[in-house]
C-alpha cells in the first residue's frame, strides 16, 4: 500500500564494566525506545570491551551497515576513555581539542578545574558536529551517520534531543501484544504460525513467563500497518480463547 | 610470577524482543557472573536479531575468536525459534529430532501434549551433547566450543550448572572497589593513571555516579593478583583522601 522504507540502526555499547558483569546496560532499550518512533528500527547491538582495535573495526562495519549508529561509553576524562579516537582512526580522520567543546566545558568548570584529563573531553575528530549534553556540558559528538554519546545512562539519555533533528526516519514500525496466562507456547506455536502466514510483512513473537505456580505467553506483533496489528490482535486473542477453553 | 592463562567467552544474545527495547537482557551480566570464578573473561557481546545469516556468521566468528561461546534465545517451539539450525550451518552439521532429546521433553508432556510445535525443541546439530534444563526440560546443548541456551533468565540460569565441569579456566580475575563521594572523575584522572603506571597488567577504571545533589566516582581495578589488588586499593585511597581534602 504505502511505500516502506527501511531505516536501520546499530547500537555499540562500550566498556570492560559492562563485560564483567558489574554494570548492567541499560542504554541499548532506552535508544531502541527513542529510535522507535521516529520510524528507525535497532538491526544489531554489540558489547564492546576497551579496547582500540576492536571498537574501530566496529564502527566502521557498523557505519558501512546500517543508516545510523550510535555509540555509547568511553568519552569520559581518564586513560581508558578512547572512544573518540577510535572514531577518527575508524574514518581516517584527525582528533584535536576542539575550542566550541572547551566552551561547553567551561560553562561547567573554572579554568583551574578544567585540567589535562577534563581537557581531554573536548577532543573531536575532525568536522564532527558536537551533540548538545545539558547534565554534565561534556559534549558527545556526530561523525558521518556516528552518534557517539555517554556511557552514565542520565547523561546518555539527555543527548537524545540534540540528536532527533538529524535523523531522517523511515515507515515507522508499531506493536501490539496479548498477554494469555495458562497456556504453554508450545500449545500456541500451530496457530500463530498459521496467523502469521495469513499476514504479509509482520512478525509475531511469543515469549513464555513463568512465575510461581503460574505460565503464560506474551504475543507481540510488529509491523507497519496499525490496521493489519489489530486484525492480528483480534486473531490471537481468538486463538487464546480456544486454547485457554 | 605464575602462568597467566587468558581464557576468553564471546556471548550472543538472540532475540528482535532484545533490539526492540521490549525486553531488558539481563544474560549477559549473569553469564559474565558465572564464568568469573571460572576464569574466564567474556571479550565480547552481540545481540542478534531473528536473523538466520546473522546469527549463523556471528557463530562462526565468534567459535574462532574465542575458547567458549554462548548464545541464549532462540529455541522454544515456534517458527521464529532458528538458534539450533543456525549453530547446525555454522558448522555444516546435519540437524534432526533426537532421542535422547525427546526422552527429556518427555518428563514433562504427555505424548499428546508433546505436539510438532514441541518436538521442535528436539531438533539438536548432529554430534552435539544436550546441556540439562531442570526449569523446564528442554534441553540447551554443546556443539563444539558453542552452549546454547535458553533466553528466558530463570531457564537460562537453570542450564549453567551443567556447563561448569565442561569449562577448563584460566587465571582467575579478582576485582577490588573504592567508591568515593565528593569527587569528579576528572579530579583522579591524572592520579589514577600514576597509580595504573606502577602495576603491570592491572586495568583500573573509574565510574562516575550522580544522585540529586551528591557526585562521586567507583574506582574498579582488575587483576589476578589478589596481593597487588590490595596494594592497589590503598593506593586508591590515599588518592581519594587527599582529594576530598
Amino acid at each position: 500500500m504505502s511505500n516502506q522504507k527501511k531505516v536501520t540502526a546499530g547500537i555499540l555499547l562500550i566498556g570492560d564494566e559492562l563485560l564483567s558483569g558489574r554494570t548492567q546496560d541499560t542504554n541499548l532499550a532506552e535508544i531502541a525506545k527513542f529510535l522507535g518512533p521516529l520510524g528507525v528500527q535497532v538491526g544489531e547491538g554489540r558489547i564492546l570491551p576497551d579496547n582500540a582495535d576492536v571498537i574501530r573495526d566496529a564502527v566502521r562495519s557498523f557505519s558501512a551497515r546500517f543508516d545510523y549508529v550510535f555509540t555509547t561509553g568511553g568519552i569520559g576524562p581518564t586513560h581508558d576513555d578512547i572512544t573518540a579516537d577510535c572514531i577518527a582512526a575508524a574514518f581516517g580522520l584527525g582528533i584535536s581539542e576542539r575550542e566550541d567543546a572547551l566552551d561547553e566545558l567551561r560553562k561547567r568548570y573554572s579554568e583551574s578545574d578544567l585540567n589535562a584529563a577534563r581537557r581531554r573531553m573536548a577532543r573531536i575528530p575532525d568536522g564532527a558536529s558536537l551533540i548538545d549534553n545539558p547534565v554534565s556540558q561534556a559534549p558527545g559528538f556526530q561523525t558521518r551517520n556516528v552518534f557517539t554519546l555517554a556511557g552514565v545512562p542520565q547523561i546518555m539519555r539527555g543527548m537524545l534531543p540534540d540528536i532527533t533533528h538529524r535523523i531522517e526516519g523511515g515507515s515507522k514500525v508499531y506493536q501490539i501484544s496479548v498477554e494469555a496466562s495458562g497456556i504453554g507456547e508450545g500449545d500456541a506455536a500451530e496457530g500463530l504460525a498459521e496467523i502469521e502466514a495469513r499476514y504479509d510483512g509482520v512478525s509475531i513473537g511469543s515469549y513464555p513467563w513463568f512465575n510461581d505456580d503460574l505460565r503464560g505467553v506474551n504475543f507481540v506483533a510488529r509491523g507497519t500497518d496499525k490496521a493489519v496489528l489489530d486484525d492480528i490482535r483480534c486473531d490471537i486473542e481468538s486463538l487464546v480463547v480456544n486454547l485457554q477453553s
